[in-house]
């Protein structure tokens, strides 16, 4: 039977005496990680959770959190990480929805707390994991740490639910994905032994948030390596650049989105980053051009992506470093993981020749136990024993995956197919625009019509007819955007990802 | 859902111009493969295998040999690999409690078939795998696979049966040990997720037997690494030059005794061997002696050490090429592999401290299913939720496993413990003993009583007298053999293992 905390029974083992985490000035060992670990079940267990019981977690990055992450399926429960970009009405819907009662908060989020009790009136115990003083109506984590009796591991573990991750709120309605022990560890396992995913017995820098299985996956694959963890409250340029030179750190995980800002720091031509082993990142291809300027910001890195979701646990398919040297390959998402079977379907689940597009779908032991409390969207999701990503793309004829869309991101417009993908690219190649959204709208005459959202570069003045034009000169007439609209930014995810759902309400209000 | 099939469904996407296997003069692709296997999976299907069925082989390795484990999982059957080195009433005993009524069988073992059937009269279809003429009576495997219908993969994985593996025979009652696919792939996964356990799209040298885990781990590592199989029909000192020299082969799966007999043939010192980039073995630690000849003769491979058995799918202890550089470690069979948890207990299954000698216990998704038909048996063996190994003993403060004895070879004198293991290696050190095996024999007075067979050097002459006086100066009197008899051969397993059962019957007779 696979656990998630395994690799920490495998640690102390080998090297109870080899740092384990790192936060600010703050190390722990190996040693102190686990008996640590091991009191906060304890004082888990004495306040009463009970075995499967879901325990929340709402908190910026930290070497507690860490704790957290073990600490809960020790004492034979579930971890439920909240999206820390959420209001507090999406994350009481979640913590209601999964019977939460215990919270670990932070200092970032203890104003939330009477919010999240107003509309949760079974939140019961609150945890404080912040570094401050512990406010008075709280429990202090470290002196719960402190004053836990040490527990036994409650041996979770296989098919035994890990945790709850809700995915997909902001606008729509979130849904709590379940995953086991065994999913976790099956992306993990599969994931190094695809490649070399994390350096071994290296430092891998947590700079993603941790709520999220981008950022969790790193973590959890530096456990199964042995590595030390450096974390950092969240992503700011001058934290990773500071942590990458102090911690020596060998392995990144980033969004491209991440390594834009980095190398736009100043401190980034100076900074000593010469101990950068690899870097990771999924959610988007890397661009040529951005490529180049990471690669000469940090010369020693070898470059993998990988792609997945959290259904997936997350990882469907890597894109290796040597594909990375190929410019047609670099496009792709990579090709399947050893641990999943990647396909191309049609509406009818038949797989499709090699370059048609259609949804992507993938099965393996990663594949989530299914949506909490949603039977129907889990079999919706499940069917036929394939996940189905919603992720509209084509495999070549080497295997490489190419995502041309989000399946709901495909635009209808007179019967005809528009990926918003393509024109996005097409409007990307035009001088004055910085970043820029396209979406399906309402349309009484076309079902629906392309509408474009563009942020300009700074200084730049561009009118909509200007674009479609631009637009026009390159694309089908029915793929140009029939309406533009300007704006300063365009809403993101925590995960890096444009959030197409919230444009898509805002403009169809418009409408 | 993982399954043993998914490497291949992988390849086909990937490379399907790839050679896959090569066997002498024939080389296929993956394309070629996975064609011929879903031919012989339609004709088995033809032959009315049913959904969960046994299907046996006995034959010496082939490139069908790697067909037929595939395409018996593909047509929805399990496979029954047959010890070769087994007797006809062994075999039949197999067959017969697994209800095994197809089996495929090469040139080597045609004439046992009259005696199998004697003993197990559903026998009733024998497909014929050799290189020679297909008997008359016997279906033919080229022409089945020419004209059976291709079959959809049946799709088993996860929990589902993969195959039954007897071990145990000669001496004891065979045990059908029932590996899922789940297990084999966790064995397989985790082993390369620890280390490079095969070269990424390598060429893999099948010359250890098919039929044994031992040489099954490789073939499973290799097809999700995307290696080439090299398959020779069985370990001969030049058929294994030839194929390192004709196929570029980058690793080797051996034991120590075969690295010995390939040193000792005098074409390796004239073969080109420095394509091989990794050693693998297994069944006993290799010698300071034995590793420097190795070395020696090949100069760019790597060294790793697997310490398992069939029971664990078999992989459940690593010693990395590092590790080697490490006299005092490469004396262990290595750490825990990513995938394995791993113990060392005392008689109540409490785990012992560390330099403490007990039973080594592991659990993970590697451990079988269970015995076929020996509920008892299954849960002795796995009481607890760990699969008790039968091998004693200890850990030390790194986390290195270091085996003593089988806890069935440790005698038990006049109330002391003897492990045979230490008295072997004070003999070993005797000028003129070359092999020796070290028992318990049954003896009124102290309960067992030492004994020792002893194989001298070709030309030396020693005394019995002479041997205890040697031991004597070196362990303690109780640990001395009282008897020793000298012989010309000990008795070995296919897996290159002194068969000690053998012995202690043979001597308890003749006490």
């Amino acid at each position: 039977m696979t656990s998630m905390t395994a690799p920490l029974h495998r640690a102390i083992q080998r090297h109870p005496q080899r740092v384990l985490t790192i936060f600010g000035e703050r190390t722990r060992t190996v040693s102190e990680s686990f008996g640590r670990i091991a009191r906060l079940a304890g004082a888990l267990r004495s306040l009463a959770v009970d075995e499967g019981a879901s325990v929340g977690i709402l908190a910026h990055n930290s070497d507690r959190y860490h704790e957290y992450l073990l600490a809960v399926p020790w004492a034979g429960a579930v971890i439920n990480p909240c999206n820390i970009r959420w209001s507090a009405h999406e994350i009481a819907y979640a913590l209601r929805e999964s019977d939460t009662r215990i919270l670990f908060v932070d200092e970032g989020f203890v104003q939330m707390i009477s919010d999240l009790r107003e509309q949760w009136d079974e939140l019961r115990t609150i945890i404080y994991c912040g570094e401050g003083t512990c406010p008075a109506d709280l429990l202090d984590f470290e002196q719960l740490v402190d004053e836990g009796e040490p527990a036994e591991d409650a041996g979770r573990g296989g098919d035994d639910l890990y945790g709850i991750f809700y995915t997909g709120g902001t606008t729509g309605h979130p849904k709590g994905v379940m995953l086991s022990h065994r999913n976790m560890m099956a992306s993990a396992t599969g994931s190094l032994a695809t490649l070399d995913y994390v350096t071994r017995n290296g430092r891998v820098l947590h700079a993603a948030p941790m709520f999220h299985l981008g950022g969790l996956s790193a973590w959890t694959a530096g456990l199964l390596s042995y590595c030390t963890h450096s974390i950092v409250p969240q992503f700011t340029p001058e934290g990773v650049l500071d942590a990458i030179e102090a911690h020596r750190v060998t392995d990144l995980r980033l969004v491209p989105t991440m390594m834009r800002m980095l190398l736009d720091n100043p401190a980034a031509a100076t900074a000593d980053v010469s101990c950068v082993e690899q870097i990771s990142y999924g959610a988007s291809p890397i661009s040529q051009d951005l490529l180049d300027r990471v690669r000469k910001a940090f010369p020693a890195a070898r470059f993998v992506q990988a792609y997945g979701m959290t259904e997936l646990s997350p990882v469907a398919c890597m894109l290796s470093p040597e594909d990375h040297e190929v410019a047609s390959r670099r496009m792709s998402c990579g090709r399947a993981a050893v641990h999943v079977e990647v396909r191309v379907v049609d509406r009818d689940d038949v797989e499709v020749p090699r370059g048609v597009v259609g949804e992507i779908v993938a099965r393996g032991d990663n594949v989530m136990l299914g949506y909490l409390k949603r039977p129907a969207e889990t079999e919706a999701a499940l069917r036929g024993g394939w996940m189905h990503t919603g992720d509209a793309g084509y495999m070549d004829e080497h295997g490489y995956v190419f995502i041309v869309d989000r399946i709901k991101d495909m635009i209808i417009t007179g019967g005809e197919n528009v990926y918003s993908a393509e024109v996005e690219a097409v409007l990307a190649q035009q001088e004055s625009v910085a970043h820029c959204a396209v979406i399906g709208l309402p349309d009484e005459t076309w079902g629906e019509r392309v509408h474009a959202v563009v942020v300009t570069r700074a200084g730049a003045n561009v009118a909509a007819e200007e674009l479609q034009k631009f637009c026009r000169d390159r694309i089908a007439g029915y793929k140009v955007p029939r309406s533009i609209a300007f704006v300063h930014d365009l809403p993101m995810s925590a995960a890096g990802k444009i959030m197409k759902r919230v444009l898509r309400e805002e403009y169809s209000r418009a409408t």
